[in-house]
């Protein structure tokens, strides 16, 4: 980046850390920067530094807040967890207004090839939830890929000697794909056709 | 945005005031953020503040510098100056490693229909340092769209009872296109064809 001066091109490098940003994009990031006054660029990194100093993860269910626990584990029916791989699932799920229970964020699936054991993810904490008492299902709503499938596999074992109804969201979602990005008419129809595992 | 929680729903809304950013982008780099360490977010945060404290416009070419007058004006062939619409084209320029001259940016293009007229653009500043003098030629580098080809007309127009050539970069660039997106080959090949006009 020789041909920027440097505080353009120290910016542009920033930029460039964000997922598919590449060169020109980041180029184009900077340039608006520039054009935009003292006071915007100023709520613009105050906004960075605040996402980092005020979320944190619910104790409870592992999704982000900005409290100790999160307004879903607050105000939800508890009785029924719903289990996802990252916060952005949780996104996905709330869009459909539909959901009524509270959620479980595992923080990633088992997945040996890269290194990720059980041991890696919230399953601790799960089980510790259904312990406790007053869980009556818990529906496995991680990917519908290789990984997702055998971390809902792995933890409906875990989970079904504690009596507890555990199910899977159906087969709507396409397979291999990621829950992020499913429509929400399938995604609904997912939650809605779940079936005991 | 109501499903984010207060900071990453304001993270997101500064990230979509960047060019061709929308809601599933910024939220993407809102995450990516969540993730960083503190010291990388407030790296991200201070390169932001930075671009807007250290970077001005050349009090001679109107490029982005840190100081006063840039390296490029303090250290380059006065002879030829390369008339541009924006700093983005001068890095396009640049990265030929081909031109020696200076640059002069105009800072827009005339457009009427926008309300931009001659006296918005850095027109006057141009004129201003061909008649200092020792200026043999003015290259007209504005884009090959309409409103590029009539600011280029008009400031030749100005240009040529002062005595100095002036060229316009050959249509090697494909018409209607923008220079920032022409790849080196015809960028390089519309330079060194270049015609008076």
């Amino acid at each position: 980046m020789e041909v920027f001066i440097e505080p353009i091109g120290r910016l542009m490098n920033e930029f460039s850390k964000l997922p598919g940003v590449g060169k020109k994009t980041a180029q184009r990031y900077a340039y608006k920067v520039i054009s935009m006054s003292e006071a915007e660029a100023r709520s613009f990194a105050d906004a960075l530094l605040n996402v980092k100093r005020k979320v944190r993860f619910c104790r409870v269910c592992g999704n982000f807040t900005e409290e100790e626990v999160c307004d879903i584990c607050k105000s939800r029916d508890k009785s029924t967890i719903c289990v996802v791989k990252e916060p952005k699932d949780v996104i996905a799920l709330e869009k459909l207004h539909e959901y009524k229970g509270v959620y479980h964020v595992l923080h990633g699936v088992i997945d040996p090839m890269n290194g990720v054991t059980p041991n890696d993810i919230r399953i601790r904490e799960l089980l510790g939830r259904v312990n406790e008492g007053g869980v009556k299902e818990v529906i496995m709503a991680t990917n519908p890929d290789v990984e997702g499938e055998a971390t809902a596999m792995y933890i409906a074992k875990l989970l079904k000697p504690l009596g507890v109804l555990v199910t899977r969201i159906s087969r709507g979602v396409p397979v291999g794909s990621e829950l992020e990005y499913a429509d929400e008419v399938t995604l609904s129809r997912a939650l809605s056709e779940r079936k005991q595992i």
